[in-house]
């Protein structure tokens, strides 16, 4: 079942159930009102698409976390599952723009398999790992690469407000130990791989990031990305399609006080 | 004047004035309802006072802020403001517990006065800094140190649940330019300095995260620790007194499954 969050012109945000080119309205939000619907069907294309949730506490993201994609970054992949977070500010929807900030070098995407977590989870174990899942969306965790080397902390370079594009919608049936995740920038293919060459997966994820945190319903975890070439500039757009979910689409535009030369 | 949150046995929290040994009780959060009172009066020492704030989305802190601090991690100071992030889920409050992980190496304090912020704010100039902040509280910015150095990044060492104890109140009337700050555990002098010191001042702090970051109502900006040794144990008791403000004292406690060998 994919769940969307939307708006429809001037309105409060609603939640529906996707039904082929429809959207079954939800009475509230799936994570604390559970699927009862109102009875009403809108178009999906009369609709906004917002990013299907926004997190109460944190977005987690796991790095360096396909071999293939630590190796070009330098690393041999970490002891640990090495996790960051990003905040709620970040988080944008599908179509939102990219708000590209006046910082030094390149700004690349990273395509990523996002977890929705589904309820308050402490200390869970790897074999428990489903109950605390609600679904499973797409992530852009959007980084500028100078910042994060001058930093040394990426809170700041992967943290910029719109440097979490989500959605389109959250799809709570799905067997995400094998599904095909492809990026690409105005139609042209950037990275490309498959989640079942994560290194920590995710139900050992979920056990580590459980251990650290208390994780909380709409909390969302990125699961890393697969190599490839990430730049992309204003006016582009960046394209990530996830086997299952679908494709979560975002134009990148230069702050107003951000220049290319 | 002093904003305390609080709870009397089993009830909802509520926000109180502290008027000497009594709390004038706020009819609401003050950050989104104003400080509006009930009329209710009640004794300070007959409630159990919480984190003054769970912030709704980032606690933000900035690394390496006093010079003398800097030096002793081996660093000249950074070049902009290091910052980075804890989660909502890190917070607790005064009296309540530090649960010590088992993680490898010393878990140590870092005492910091924490600015809370009281609008939305977005790119804030250096000279409008007062408009968005609500006040002043004690933040305990605790650190897994060798999980600093192992993960490199600091989101897990420093984000463990309980590791950032926040309180005992928000005094919202401080000029913050010139405080001293002083740590202690079980009573003995571990770290100790001066506001004016900082290297980044709370001006410049708030326009350079508010540049990168939409603040929101409640978020915390921890603004760094003076120099000093931070390490404690379980059974040990962490004192912070900020001037101006009071003191924020927390017990450390192992978690169940960590061991002290």
């Amino acid at each position: 079942m994919k769940v969307a969050r939307f708006a429809t012109d001037g309105g409060e945000p609603q939640f529906g159930i996707v039904d082929d080119e429809e959207l079954v309205v939800l009475a509230g939000d799936p994570l604390y009102h559970g699927l009862d619907t109102t009875g009403q069907r809108i178009a999906l294309e009369s609709v906004r698409l917002l990013a299907p949730v926004i997190p109460r506490s944190k977005v987690i993201c796991v790095g360096m976390n396909y071999a293939a994609h630590a190796q070009e970054m330098g690393h041999e992949g970490p002891d640990n599952p090495l996790v960051f977070l990003k905040p709620n500010t970040a988080v944008v929807g599908p179509g939102d723009p990219i708000i590209l900030p006046p910082v030094h070098g390149r700004i690349v995407h990273e395509g990523e398999l996002a977890v929705v977590i589904g309820s308050v989870a402490k200390r869970v174990k790897p074999e428990d790992w489903e109950s605390v899942v609600f679904g499973y969306t797409i992530a852009n965790d959007v980084s500028a690469r100078d910042v994060m080397f001058a930093d040394g902390q990426w809170a700041r370079a992967k943290g910029y407000d719109t440097f979490c594009p989500l959605g389109p919608w959250i799809e709570t049936e799905l067997d995400p130990s094998n599904l095909d995740i492809h990026t690409s920038v105005d139609g042209e293919t950037r990275r490309a791989g498959n989640t079942k060459d994560l290194i920590y997966s995710i139900p050992e994820i979920i056990a580590f990031c459980s251990d650290v945190w208390t994780l909380l319903p709409g909390d969302v975890i990125c699961t890393g990305t697969p190599p490839g070439l990430g730049g992309f500039v204003d006016g582009q757009r960046v394209d990530i399609t996830i086997e299952g979910i679908g494709t979560l689409s975002n134009p990148a535009k230069n702050r107003d006080d951000r220049t290319d030369d």
